[in-house]
């Protein structure tokens, strides 16, 4: 703690001669992601184009521009580091989607959430793992051991389900909404949470006895992580009901709250656990209490300054991957042998949609078991769709794939460089072209759908607004907690969920609210943020 | 361009040995930023201490804690990285000065302020640096080179008026608060440009050829940044306008927002210009245009996200600063001659005490002949309370010295260690002592101002809110604009700046707003901040 860690700040030089390059990639890199969100905005207009898409061929444009701007050596400006993902770029993402999280829906359908997300991902990895170790066996790609395709199947178990969502409409399709939306965060922390516990795991002899103490393994690192995330969400509430009642500060609130975020994920690395699950869960509790003890201008600030944080991480992200696409030391490797790679792709890529499918429909019918009224159960069409949206691949399967194939950022043997290329190439395929396709694949399979009117005009607003709107709405008393006062039995018998719902309320009102604060527990300052603004 | 830049990502490691120790680093840090805000929230309700002083002093506590740890080693986590400081936790205070800032008191008192600023600055530049060179030449502190000298005029009139700012009111006091205001900030730029074009020019002969090409390229530098951040802001401003006209994203407004002002700094500094004041002119000009082409919550979002960063990053270099002071190597140095060290730390601050008079009193009479009616005379107990808020020194002053006496975080010689000590000293000394001592003087020279009530339950409020808020307010129309009408030909005689400021509004009114949209000038939707959230 102690030591001289001075290499660990960014070792970015100023004013001196060889460093005019490293502003030019600061300078290159701000510029492009200016570039994307505005020609993103602009192409969204018509919806079958979203950010991720133009990121990736902004990059993929840039990438080419630098290939013969410098003759053929290079495409890409910054070598990914992975260090970069998971220290700067995935915390916002995550957070953010925990603090974002309709609460009321997600919880509500924890069991299926959790159903899809855990034992779903687990499914599916276990069908990637062992399927690329059958079919990888007789191809020529090089040396794998069993920890690769363990990886593998990890890497390809995260889902990017952000274009489906953008074409649902949760007020019409809630249950499905809530579903896609729950599976895809919770199924992004199994992945890493899995991934990392294959990193710090001895697969050389891959017994029973492994297996169990790896799932035991896994179980004590959801569960830290998540005490983890909940008691820093927990103290910030705490922290800011106390100090700041009467005496409110909006700078720094969110300051207290951005960094306190950023602690709980720092802390769990710290200590081998999972930040993103931890800062998952913080951002939940953080929504659910430390939100409601602020001023009304954090509000906004925080829900949008979180989201645009996120935001700008995607986009950061994708455009890398796209610039990142023609980096001609992998392919070089790879082109040696075309078909093979492109084998490996399509062989990984049937995985993904044959593990999605091994998991989505056997726990779609488990899940409508719990589920009594026709209305809450998961229909076919519906079925589908989950199934659809979670086979696109993106920024989490890179990251993951350029922490296990690569180290330092190169890839030297010939079967890292297949995957890497492999991975690439199903991400740029899956976002692109099933990117497109979705859009017609929800309106075919939901035709009662509108799609007219101010929807298609705010595109953003309707995937996101509402996520912490009705969450934090006054409608959670009325429907949720309402609701099973009338027919307290008979909900009890026929759904679980809504009766662990109702007494964690319960809980929720007597214990901690007084406490922590949260909705309707904090007196208000009578001021609004429209005062001081105009 | 197209080189292999992956050196200037930071090169943080994650999950393996060598990598926990940065973790660790970023943890404690994070850490002790929460516990800044925490502590310096409970202790500012007193007023006589604030976040500046907290967070110096837990920085102290933190550096004696970990120099007992690790056996008197290292009283240090992260060694001190100018660039760090240029390229992240400076620009964000200085954008967020310049978007913040009372337009209409600055620009109405913007002659004043730049004599103040710009003429004033050079005035204790120049006398620290003749002082110093005189003075120093009969100490034995090691070798100084013209250069270094020149330098220490620049590092020790960048003033840091933050305390002295926080006891002001402006409602009662308006003038003398834009006055230490906006020379604060034109104070930071000018000490900044003249450091950076003092580091790029040849002064080993310094004749008066040589001062006069200094001055022009001083020039030179002024008039192309602001030219550079008054395009980008305009620019952002015509985009978002463009764009997003009639359908609303404020996560995208926010992101282009923050990246355009960031690589407006990064861009001058690309193009060797002052991306200090480059960023400084775009944030005033997205406040003036950009800012009212967005949503009402983009508008809260961005208020409060921009001084949230600005005051991370200021609250990261008090700790540091903090942190930085015990370190050994440096203290070693000195400590063979003590007297000398504190002679020339003594020394410093009679020059910086003395030149800060020298063109204070001067200007002010100056200022005094260009006003006519006496309410808007500059007092001489106002001036006294101008000289005094100029007196302290803070971040960019440590920043510049660590520039310019230690390469690569050390202090190898004599005559470097020194300097830097006495930095440290300086800026220690007159944070902590001068600043309390600031809100007893202001209440003895102003002893008209009110002390109670909500002004000392949100001194945060005091010095941060009224800035935008007025600077939007419908005010500026009737105040500025309207009074000329009636007596234009007074005024005119009268007032030169108010008559500059009004044609000025003729032509925005005219010209710019349609084109750059602007407050009026862009039909607002009708949406306000509160509609979504509860």
């Amino acid at each position: 703690m102690g030591l001289d860690l001075g290499y660990v700040l960014p070792k970015l030089m100023f004013l001196s001669k060889s460093d005019e390059i490293s502003i030019d990639a600061i300078t290159l890199f701000v510029g492009l992601l200016c570039t994307c969100i505005v020609v993103g905005h602009l192409l969204e207009r018509n919806r079958w184009v979203n950010e991720s898409i133009t990121a990736l061929i902004i990059g993929l444009c840039t990438g080419v521009m630098i290939l013969i701007a410098t003759g053929g050596r290079s495409s890409h400006i910054l070598i990914f580091n992975e260090e970069l993902f998971f220290i700067y770029l995935l915390p916002p993402i995550i957070f953010n989607a925990g603090f974002q999280v309709k609460k009321k829906h997600f919880f509500r359908n924890f069991l299926t959430i959790n159903l899809f997300g855990v034992v779903g991902t687990l499914i599916s990895f276990l069908v990637i793992s062992l399927g690329a170790a059958k079919l990888f066996e007789k191809m020529n790609i090089g040396f794998l051991e069993t920890g690769d395709y363990l990886a593998l199947g990890a890497i390809f178990s995260a889902t990017d389900s952000v274009c489906t969502l953008q074409v649902l409409n949760q007020e019409e399709t809630p249950l499905l909404y809530s579903l896609v939306f729950g599976e895809g965060v919770v199924n992004d922390a199994t992945s890493v949470v899995l991934f990392n516990a294959l990193q710090r795991f001895d697969l050389s002899r891959f017994t029973s006895d492994v297996t169990f103490k790896f799932l035991g393994s896994l179980l004590y690192l959801f569960s830290t992580s998540t005490f983890l995330g909940v008691a820093v969400g927990l103290l910030s509430a705490y922290i800011i009901k106390k100090l700041y009642f009467g005496r409110h500060s909006t700078d720094r609130e969110v300051a207290l709250m951005i960094l306190m975020a950023y602690l709980s994920y720092m802390m769990a690395e710290l200590l081998y656990l999972s930040g993103i699950l931890t800062v998952f869960f913080c951002g939940i509790v953080m929504s659910h209490y430390t939100w409601h003890n602020v001023t009304e201008k954090s509000r906004v600030t925080t829900k949008h300054a979180f989201a645009t944080m996120s935001f700008i991480a995607e986009v950061f992200i994708f455009l890398y991957v796209g610039m990142d696409a023609l980096d001609i030391e992998k392919w070089r490797i790879v082109s040696k042998g075309p078909g093979t790679s492109i084998g490996v792709s399509a062989i990984l890529f049937a995985l993904v949609v044959v593990g999605r499918a091994a998991f989505v429909f056997p726990l779609s019918f488990i899940a409508n078991l719990t589920r009594s009224s026709p209305h809450e159960k998961i229909g076919y069409k519906q079925q589908v769709i989950i199934w659809w949206a979670g086979l696109m691949r993106g920024a989490v399967s890179m990251a993951l794939a350029y922490n296990q194939f690569t180290r330092s950022g190169y890839t030297k043997l010939r079967g890292n460089a297949i995957l890497i290329t492999s991975t690439i190439s199903i991400v740029l395929f899956s976002t692109v072209v099933f990117g497109l396709i979705t859009k017609a694949l929800v309106r075919f399979m939901l035709p009662m759908q509108k799609h007219t009117g101010n929807f298609s005009d705010e595109p953003l607003k309707s995937t996101e607004e509402p996520l912490l709107m009705n969450g934090h709405g006054s409608g959670t008393a009325s429907n949720g907690h309402g609701v099973i006062h009338s027919g307290s039995l008979r909900m009890l018998l026929a759904t679980p969920t809504n009766t662990i719902h109702h007494y964690w309320r319960q809980f929720d009102d007597a214990c901690m609210r007084p406490v922590f604060g949260g909705r309707g527990f904090v007196p208000h300052t009578l001021e609004s943020p429209m005062e001081t603004l105009s």
